[in-house]
């Protein structure tokens, strides 16, 4: 195989009470990419559409993930990426994971596989190095793995696929305002009641264990964040009315994608899921929020070939 | 039915990183209680075998959790209590559970199970509350339900049941001094920063998951506490030694159950279990230390009927 064309899922970080290690990718939402074996020793992005980004290597996030699996493989070639970009930057549903996570999956499939999933999230996460400053991998993970992914630790680095109930949907509002997730981030308190800690961990373990046994109504009971969000939300327009609004409308629960500003919320069942697109438009309609809205399975297969 | 016999299991609560969340049952490990029918609407405890434990009905935790059942119940009649206590008071592995546990238990099989398990346990969270001032459930929910037991809430009181991989054994040590439960919760920090919360839900997010997963190795990488466990393992004799002992022998994991003294361990198969109870063994003996040992299967099924 000379060139691949893949579809590189969005995804949503920090679900609720996973702050910092849990997360989903989506599955009507991501880029296209197509990636081809060039002779050269090196990464060259040859076309970007749909947003206006660098095309240097080293300042591209895809570049970057890119030349950190071309480094720890003996392929003595090198790649050409074209990006269509369709996630917007900033928004908060991982569009920089999905280049990074999207460039070094196509190039391992053009090699023949000789990288785990697990060598291709520690590539990808150089490229959210680049774009974060910090070379996380909640992001990258479920683009990778699919589904929900469970960071446990970096160090070692050690992710723990999540079973996905076969209903659970998203839906995402991206309302039109930039935050920084270097800002998002400089607000967080560095430090939490053992009270706080010990409400997160019960849900997160109640979230989990949701998750496994397919208990919607348990995973609604414990997607709550009182850590993280009641300090960030601040952050975003009518965050509160927003997932008010949406749990009335039906969602087993409603947080903040990411370091935001998008919104996401969880619903068992695309109608469910149709019902809070509906309510959280209504909500930023009426107060003159421009926003993108989408709705998706939670896609359970990561990056995927599409030509 | 006018009599029953029956099994309380010993508990560990605080499962490492589950702290205040997880517990879990012990199978080779309990009291015996006998609960027989009278026609006054009252309780009363006519016998205790292997402490010295007060036969008063409102001093005792079986009467306390006992009252509390008989409060909420259509029966017009009362229950004598006999109980032939093998687990010592304040040794950690929760005594005063089983007594409440057990009691509540065979007063709801004596009047044809009117109560859920749920209900169950909030009977005999007043009887922890006697014990301890305050009315957790963290080890009165294992003895109830058997296996992992998750409280992921108390307001409302939520009770999660978690799978128990079926080669998993407890090997449990209880070095012979008095830790106070009361004085074990002072020594404990009411701050912790965000970075540990984050790794500590992490873990749990793993260990529910490896649960779920019977993954062994998973489970083992999970256990750890690294917000508690420091400062309470002060007050317990040579832990540290313990722990890296038990781990070297084979163990999981290793941590303190509930408010010690006694620390757990956690292996795959009884063959490993017993070899992680011959190093505890070896480090007590050589330092001098006076103990009692346990190896015990995870106990799936909660209190029971043997009689």
């Amino acid at each position: 195989m000379e060139e691949i064309k893949v579809f590189c899922p969005a995804t949503i970080a920090n679900v609720s009470c996973g702050f910092d290690v849990l997360g989903l990718a989506l599955d009507s939402v991501g880029d296209e990419m197509t990636v081809r074996k060039i002779p050269e020793n090196s990464i060259r992005i040859t076309k970007i559409l749909g947003q206006d980004l660098p095309l240097e290597t080293e300042k591209n996030v895809s570049g970057v993930a890119g030349l950190a699996l071309l480094t720890k493989s003996d392929y003595e070639g090198g790649f050409e990426i074209e990006i269509d970009k369709r996630i917007k930057p900033g928004s908060g549903i991982g569009s920089s994971a999905a280049s990074s996570a999207g460039a070094v999956w196509a190039m391992n499939e053009l090699l023949g596989k000789p990288f785990s999933k697990l060598e291709l999230v520690q590539f990808a996460m150089q490229g959210e190095k680049l774009a974060s400053d910090v070379a996380h991998a909640d992001n990258v993970a479920p683009a990778i793995y699919g589904g929900f992914t469970l960071v446990r630790s970096y160090e070692p680095l050690d992710i723990i696929p999540i079973p996905t109930p076969s209903e659970l949907y998203a839906t995402v509002i991206h309302p039109q305002i930039e935050i920084k997730t270097s800002d998002s981030r400089k607000i967080l308190r560095t430090t939490i009641s053992l009270a706080q800690g010990i409400q997160q961990w019960g849900n997160l373990g109640g979230l989990i264990a949701g998750l496994y046994q397919s208990d919607y109504d348990l995973i609604g009971r414990s997607l709550h964040d009182y850590i993280v969000e009641p300090i960030r939300s601040i952050l975003i327009p009518a965050f509160d009315k927003i997932k008010a609004n949406a749990i009335e409308a039906g969602a087993l629960g409603c947080g903040i994608s990411g370091s935001g500003p998008s919104i996401f919320a969880l619903s068992k069942g695309e109608s469910n899921a149709k019902k809070v697109a509906a309510s959280m438009q209504e909500t930023y309609k009426n107060i003159g929020v421009p926003f993108d809205i989408h709705i998706s399975k939670v896609n359970t297969q990561g990056v995927k070939k599409i030509a």
